[in-house]
């Protein structure tokens, strides 16, 4: 079993080495792969690829080519948001932003080009169709314009208007949640699994997501740049609605504990399940340190 | 067997109805909807579709879907072509572009949704998922960053560069003829042609493509603005490479000439393998009128 310091290793190589065979353009190379190489924390593959060795599926080169595409499609999300029309963001993991580096033009492309490449991945490897076409439905719906896309139209409209905590959830669920949810459940899909034991890792993942953006929300206020690689206070600054602003931090933290524990929940539901060892899983709850 | 004018209302018919179910953030539905109802000519899925029943295939539920993805893909294109960032285009289709209707934000984010709602068509149906799987993987390629993508970079990096005509017809391949040639490659994936004859369809797409991009070149220097529904005499105003600018117009209408002529001999070639009527294409010939 492959710990998550490891698993980054190994999907930070894989993309570092299977992505220029993809692209025919030097300078939409240049600016898609410094952004996928810009060495995030690889959460959402690194997702996939534990609940895959959970079930006892290898790592080989079919599973990290599908199971790496959620990093393309993130790495798209990151790009588009960060542009002038967006929330034009000058830094981004500690380095100048795509679109500082390459222009909005390229760094739209670039963007265009990874949402695309992910769809590519899961269907351009040995995987049985019918697990290439759930995966790509399942990613399609995730990151999609009732997914991922509706959270970010959600979040531009909401700038000026105070949500309330549950239009607040709704919009993180689609923004952040949809995509952590379908890391999960990828592995389920990979390996198999039937419906009940794919909906509760989608039901896990949903948790995790929604644990992530409180935890994201908090640092805004609480860390530093240095610590998060980007901009903070930006939040407040933008008029953004967030967890703290919503429910001061001591009620964005129960609101993040919450999560956290009904996430735990899920996780022994899914050994009850399953009959497998999901503790592999407590690495990314781990991630929550306040 | 339905003609060009059937389809497309049957298209647009279908496009107006399904696409409402598949969005859930009201100002991102209106702003996709917008441009996809903005009512194009409906070239590519009506190739797929023309496709499909020259093979004696259905135009059910199913097959639609998965045939008008690539107009969801297509305006997705038109879209953030348009953007400031990038061709900076005010009208489109005789209307106010996406981005001048919704803001720039919007409008990149009106893009991002169509492209993944695209492969969520392709999977969200009945069909075999072998079929879905090679459509998924067939429109990644032709859309994306060795596609598509690759040839809208080229474009950019392009505009203050004299390209070859060997480069010209690089970029174009690559900017118009990818997607045009899985238009055709569609109709026989899902039929399930053999690749020899799915091979002369994406040929015959290729070279329509190629007679595409010359033919709108040089209606941007000799057509009027009344006529195509967007700006004319841009090209030239913005230093784009052409088959005009770089062969005159004489020389344009023999490159497109042979293009055509191409186009007619592998149509022929697709009758003498398959023993189908391909009249059909002639329609869609019959779009180059000088």
């Amino acid at each position: 079993m492959l710990e998550l310091k490891e698993l980054k290793e190994q999907i930070d190589q894989f993309l570092e080495q299977q992505m220029p065979s993809d692209i025919d353009q030097p300078t939409l190379a240049s600016s898609m792969e410094y952004s996928v190489n810009a060495g995030g924390k690889r959460l959402r593959p690194a997702l996939t690829l534990t609940t895959v060795q959970i079930f006892g599926g290898q790592l080989n080169q079919n599973v990290m080519k599908a199971s790496t595409a959620i990093e393309l499609l993130h790495t798209y999300s990151l790009i588009h948001d960060d542009l002038p029309a967006m929330d034009n963001d000058d830094l981004r993991r500690g380095k100048p932003t795509n679109h500082k580096k390459f222009g909005a033009g390229m760094a739209t492309l670039a963007g265009d080009g990874l949402l695309t490449m992910a769809f590519q991945w899961l269907t351009d490897n040995q995987l049985p169709t019918e697990t290439q076409a759930e995966l790509t439905l399942a990613l399609a719906k995730a990151a999609g314009p009732a997914g991922m896309v509706a959270g970010q139209a959600r979040d531009i409209e909401g700038e000026h208007q105070n949500l309330t905590l549950e239009q607040l959830r709704y919009l993180h669920r689609q923004k952040t949640g949809d995509l952590l949810s379908y890391a999960v459940l990828a592995g389920g899909i990979i390996t198999k699994q039937d419906s009940t034991t794919k909906n509760l890792l989608a039901d896990f993942g949903a948790q995790f997501g929604l644990a992530f953006q409180i935890y994201d929300d908090l640092m805004d206020v609480v860390g530093t740049a240095k610590q998060m690689g980007k901009a903070v206070h930006k939040d407040a600054s933008e008029h953004k609605n967030t967890y703290p602003g919503l429910l001061g931090i001591q009620g964005a933290e129960e609101q993040l504990h919450l999560a956290l524990k009904q996430a735990k929940k899920t996780q022994k539901k899914l050994v009850d399940k399953t009959g497998h060892d999901f503790s592999a899983y407590d690495q990314f709850l781990a991630y929550f340190k306040l």
